[in-house]
């Protein structure tokens, strides 16, 4: 047996020279008590207790009592799995009310569930991409891997524009052969800047050059507009997207994605999309939990006001220590360190001494030299932890004599 | 808005017109009843009782108490979802534990577990492909969409071998350039024929060229050998391959997929593969569910026993009445039809005269021609639901005078 192991390994050891290995934290979340997890240093140490300061979980959905009872519900009616594709036995009841609620909360005609967010993005826009004949993507630079796989994967010409920059989109549009199809993907809010999409100039330009607009609003579901359906509602521009492209594993507090748009859209890629068809459905008890987390949101605009007023608090508190805040317009609060291995080390200082999680970020998924943390508080935690996290940061940071400038 | 929906709608309609539009059947499954479940023809509609006769949920697992008590306990201890990818806080105990017993169940160093077995075949492939330099990916030609999708996203070179044939794997790996690394691909149980690849012809070939070997035991974990670990543990080859692939979704009643192998592969997959780093992990419930399944199928050889004689009894009863089974080597019986339209109006007329519920599967999922109804028997289909079955096909075929040559 020829040895590849040796060639893993040097691989690994690159990697790991250049401080961007990662390990992952083993926790246990401890369900009434987020977002308070029990830590294990190796699988079998014994636990410790510590604050959870970067979950996605961004309101605490993961622990709310109507979720878990609809869980619980469908498990004792239907079982575990969906036992199938969609195709071939998958198509549970829940999963297509689901649906349903999915469409009508981003006020569209139909909606589609996946796995995952990432597979719905791979799925959805390589499916379109593919399938209109000489498509031209237009991607925005800073746009999520899954958009960039399905992208890629489709093998259709793309091009990218500048962060954000409606101006750069247009001059790109504007260069394309007029009758080529052309499609426009980007997010609404940016998970590692916490920065928003100025969506209104994006989707001007995108109809002036009659593009089909594809909005991840992933970071934004469940925690931005009236009834949550995320900065596209909050803005008013819902119905001027083709497709807006969602998760169930963060706000939602659970896990699978979903598309919705118009029904022709819709049933074209459930029709032809690979990641759709050929796998295991979401268990119906996924589904359930996704309908009461769904409904919950939907009425939880005051929980959305402390989110925010949360974060805000958290961005000026650190400020006024003098910690490097990082400009964000969201409940996302990067805090710059500026190299791996130092983004790291207060990482595991911060782990091991204060008993507070928070993963390093560093380079593929932020770009060199702004590794950073990525703190993301929720309503649910209590001034005591807030306090605590600042004084951690503070004494890391002198004791490390870390950069203050952001 | 450009009237992309015109187009999308073109698109369906000539699906359509080829017999090949997929409507999905709305199924409540009944926890303690499988394999009954309540079939709705519209969302809103009256549920009617009918027995499923093409689950993937091999041997109901998915409503197995032991099962139902891991997730309901994992929920009420940790909540619903995983709160994060597995990088930044979505690592749960749960997994860790997972992924160990896993790599023991297939006597491998390790594993990693993903989203689904799509996404596990998808990444896991793509990535080893992708990165290893000048790799060349030798694919069977019956190979399942997830893993076409991992090697033609890898975009490295492949070439495909004639279904189950090891003289052309050896003449494609003799043709191929000694010091390129070589990975082959194949399934041990092919789902659509029932067939069973010969695991050590294949094996003898590839440890010839020194290839690294890909196996994908998604229809046979759970199901042959003696603890259930499929075919490779049955025919005492696991430890030749540098890659046993599985599904959680299938005979482990839940939803989930993953790897197995040496501790530098699955660490180099963990590493580098975007579908397994940019995605929300597993809900610990998933895991805890998937733990508890394991342990019952690691000793329920008695459950296997079963599975495969009802198996071998309905291929026999179905012969015995004149209907025609293809030849088929495992627990899937397939019947075949031969006309996408005619298999459609089969289905139809077994769900909504005789209550049984078996999807038509069409091209491009099989062969045109060989379009056909896969039934799928598990030891929960008591003899008058097997009678039923076979009164319901006779009467049918009858009525439609359907071919009886498989
Ligand atoms: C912008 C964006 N889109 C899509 C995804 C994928 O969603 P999921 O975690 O549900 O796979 C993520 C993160 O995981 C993301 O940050
Ligand atoms: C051979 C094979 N591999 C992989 C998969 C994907 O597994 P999952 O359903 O867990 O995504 C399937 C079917 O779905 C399959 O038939």
């Amino acid at each position: 047996m020829r040895n590849f192991d040796s060639f893993f390994r040097e691989r690994l050891d690159d990697l790991k020279a250049e401080g961007r290995y990662r390990t992952f934290a083993d926790l246990e979340r401890i369900a009434g008590r987020f977002p308070r997890a029990l830590y294990r240093s190796a699988p079998d140490a014994s636990p410790r207790e510590v604050t959870v300061w970067c979950s996605n979980d961004y309101l605490g959905m993961g622990q709310h009592p109507a979720l878990a009872a609809a869980m619980h519900g469908s498990i004792e009616k239907s079982g575990a799995g969906a036992g199938g594709t969609r195709n071939i036995s998958g198509t549970s009841h829940e999963i297509v009310q689901l649906e349903r609620e999915l469409a009508a909360f981003h006020g569209k005609e139909a909606g589609l569930a996946f796995t995952s967010g990432y597979i719905s993005n791979e799925a959805a826009l390589g499916t379109l991409a593919k399938h209109m004949p000489e498509a031209i993507v237009f991607s925005d630079a800073l746009n999520h891997a899954s958009m960039i796989a399905g992208i890629r994967n489709s093998r259709c010409e793309y091009q990218v524009f500048r962060h954000n920059d409606a101006a750069h989109l247009r001059q790109l549009l504007e260069a394309a052969a007029p009758h080529r199809p052309k499609i426009v993907a980007f997010e609404s809010v940016y998970s590692m800047d916490g920065d928003i999409a100025p969506l209104k100039d994006l989707l001007d330009v995108c109809e002036q050059f009659n593009a089909l607009t594809y909005l991840d609003e992933v970071h934004a579901v469940g925690l931005y507009g009236p009834t949550g359906a995320g900065i596209a509602e909050r803005e008013g521009l819902a119905h001027r997207f083709h497709v807006i492209e969602g998760t169930l594993g963060k706000a939602f507090g659970l896990i699978g994605g979903y598309i919705t748009g118009s029904a022709p859209l819709v049933d074209f890629v459930r029709s032809f999309a690979p990641g759709f068809i050929f796998t295991t459905a979401l268990p119906p008890s996924v589904a359930a939990g996704a309908r009461a987390s769904l409904k919950v949101i939907r009425g939880a605009a005051d929980l959305r006001t402390r989110h925010q007023a949360i974060a805000a608090d958290l961005k000026a508190r650190l400020l006024a220590a003098g910690l490097p805040v990082m400009p964000s317009e969201s409940h996302i609060v990067p805090v710059k360190v500026g190299d791996p291995k130092a983004c790291r080390r207060v990482a595991a200082i911060l782990l091991e001494q204060h008993g507070i999680y928070v993963q390093p970020i560093n380079y593929p998924t932020v770009p060199k030299g702004t590794e950073r943390l990525r703190l993301t508080p929720t309503p649910l935690h209590d001034e005591a932890e807030v306090a605590a996290l600042i004084a951690a940061l503070s004494s890391v940071w002198r004791e490390l004599s870390l950069p203050i400038a952001a």
